[in-house]
């Protein structure tokens, strides 16, 4: 009999690196392969398999009527990513359907099982794709650009047809196993999260520009260092995300010209990475990022200037969904932990669109998008149980407490 | 006649740079036409020329006995330099030859008339080559490495001569005129800089090694970020040099790793150059710098590297030399005023065999070793007056008092 440690291990080979990790992009071979794989382990388990217009991959199980619950996650990575990273998600699910069968559970509702194409996004920065096109979010100008119409063709698909993906409306709820991505459960030694929102997001490019100079013969007092404006703004940064409870920011990118041992910094460019899990904190960010670098550049002498590249506002999740998994979670004896999860997933979009609810479970030292990340087999298997028993809740409640 | 500016003009057109500024660098074809120029004008004046086997073009005035005043700069240039950095030294020295020669002038001991060999070292790193062989500091290992015998092999020299350059024990004193570099005189309006003494320099690579993370699903509280250690010690750097006197402080340099906008940095490697003024102050940051990183270290969770890239100690310049030079500038009704060099100069290096004295003219907005420098011409003919007047004290008083 098929188990979910053999699925994982299996799955692993479907694109791994020979460098190391796991290598499976949109519309590529590899990813196709691994869709294969996966239809093959739908029909065993008896779920009518469909690959989208979009690249998802779904296996349904129809029954009852109404709405579908749908659950999954994706089955693409980043280059040299590891093996649970979205494959857990998928893999999980897939268990789930195992052990639901295996019970007889006899559904009062469809349950469709998706494997949602492109959520990394690593070819062509077209993250989260296949569940944008599911929800009909459509990016379409974007993607474009981006060359995804060159390459549906070069696997036989057509751009023209992404929208006919768009199958949100026969949903009822989302659910997502994950993994954590963070220290936060392996360090507390907590079994599951529970995700109660998926964090926003402002992205920023910043430039500080002051004046070159040489460095032994200009006096202190005369300098506009821009470094020593981008200096600041790091550290201050670093300091109001200890105090906002849910906040945090990085500066992970910076240069400065013109770069010599001996002359004072005239520019320094660095990037700004804000995300805050509620609403009221990501509009405070909004005007307090700007409103800081106004004032350090005020303070210095120097120009500033701020330009928004990334975009998200916090997703909060279903609340009633939180409790059937943490229900879920109680029954198997596993202790959980309400958090926000820090990283984008499905869940996120899904989430805009109907009740969502996004399971996670331990990332050893955090670590992931790297062929390091690992989670134990008891807490793949532990998560599988959950979301069979959850789903076994939903599907088989009347529709009405859905 | 001959005059100053005329000089300058026509020396800036040898080895002009296309794209802008001049590029004269040591062993090159540009420096010896300069060189060629110059021994032109040494001969118009009735000075001996002669080049040294370092490189080093002499003009010798040999009259009365004893040991020789030296006087003059250097004709090399950083790439795209300015016409005044180095230049400026040399043809003042010449035009206060001049102006001896024209009041007739009787010298009591020889006058000697130097253009320096390589004082910017552009093309090798090989800073202040020429003063360094003509006072015996060679550093034969380090040029050998960097290139220089082959550079003069193939401009007609033998590297194993260059110790025959060394002359500094037939001198008795060396002055030399340069341009600012920084913006203190202009901006105070003062005419003239009496230089007390050559700042030191430490230099640093240093190296903060945190651990590379997920920005958004690693707590705040969790983080080892390599970054943040730069940040502070580039802030903790110039609140110190602000505080001590005659110190300053500047990172130049910097870069992170791996580089991702949403990877908190888990290296962030950048150059330190601070500077003092006196020996105390040299010592202490000696110590101090890395006992500051050590302890940003600790509080951070990060490990750290310091590496010494740089080290020149202060030196200070002769106070009677001072004087005579305060004497001829309030002679021609110049303001002073006294002032410590934050660059390297030939004197420095002659400073530490023979008695020196340094005179600053301004420098418009403080900008050197670039097309933009400039010092105005009421000021080079100040400085070459003022110049011809302190050689006229020196030449002619008795030799018991130089």
């Amino acid at each position: 009999m098929r188990s979910l440690a053999a699925d994982l291990g299996e799955l692993a080979r479907i694109g791994a690196d020979p460098a190391g990790g796991v290598s499976r992009f949109a519309w590529t071979e590899s990813l196709e392969r691994a869709n294969r794989w996966f239809v093959e382990r739908l029909e065993e388990v008896e779920l009518a398999p469909e690959l989208d217009t979009a690249g998802n991959v779904i296996g349904r199980w129809e029954a009852g009527d109404g709405k579908a619950v749908l659950v999954g996650s994706h089955l693409d990575t980043v280059r040299r990513g590891g093996r649970f990273d979205g494959a857990l998600g998928v893999l999980s699910a897939l268990e789930a359907v195992r052990i639901l069968k295996r019970e007889g559970v006899e559904l009062r509702r469809p349950l469709w099982l998706v494997s949602f194409n492109d959520e990394e996004g690593a070819r062509f920065h077209t993250a989260l794709l296949g569940s944008k096109a599911f929800t009909g979010d459509l990016d379409l100008g974007y993607w474009e650009l981006a060359g995804v119409p060159q390459a549906m063709a070069a696997s036989g698909r057509s751009f023209d047809r992404l929208h006919e993906a768009t199958a949100v409306d026969r949903v009822a709820a989302f659910l997502e196993l994950h993994i954590e991505q963070g220290p936060v459960l392996e360090s507390r030694g907590i079994d599951l999260g529970i995700v109660t929102s998926v964090v926003g997001l402002l992205g920023f490019r910043a430039r500080f520009r002051g004046e070159a100079n040489h460095a032994g013969t200009t006096p202190m007092g005369g300098r506009r260092d821009a470094l020593l404006g981008a200096a600041r703004a790091t550290a201050a940064l670093r300091d109001e995300a200890r105090k906002q409870d849910g906040m945090t920011a990085n500066v992970g990118q910076i240069r400065v010209e013109p770069g010599g041992f001996n002359i004072i910094p005239g520019l320094a460019e660095f990037s700004i990475d804000v995300r805050s899990q509620s609403l009221e904190g990501h509009r405070r960010l909004e005007s307090w990022v700007p409103e800081l670098l106004t004032e350090i550049a005020r303070d210095e002498g120097l120009e500033v200037e701020l330009e928004e590249t990334q975009r998200v506002t916090p997703v909060p999740l279903d609340e009633e969904l939180a409790t059937v998994l943490e229900r879920a979670a109680g029954a198997e004896g596993a202790s959980t932990l309400r958090m926000a999860s820090g990283a984008g997933h499905d869940a996120m979009v899904l989430a805009r669109n109907v009740p969502t609810g996004l399971l996670f479970v331990p990332s050893r030292g955090g670590i992931s998008h790297s062929p390091e990340e690992y989670t134990a087999p008891e807490h793949c298997e532990l998560g599988a149980r959950v979301l069979a028993r959850a789903l076994g809740e939903l599907l088989t409640q009347s529709k009405e407490t859905a």
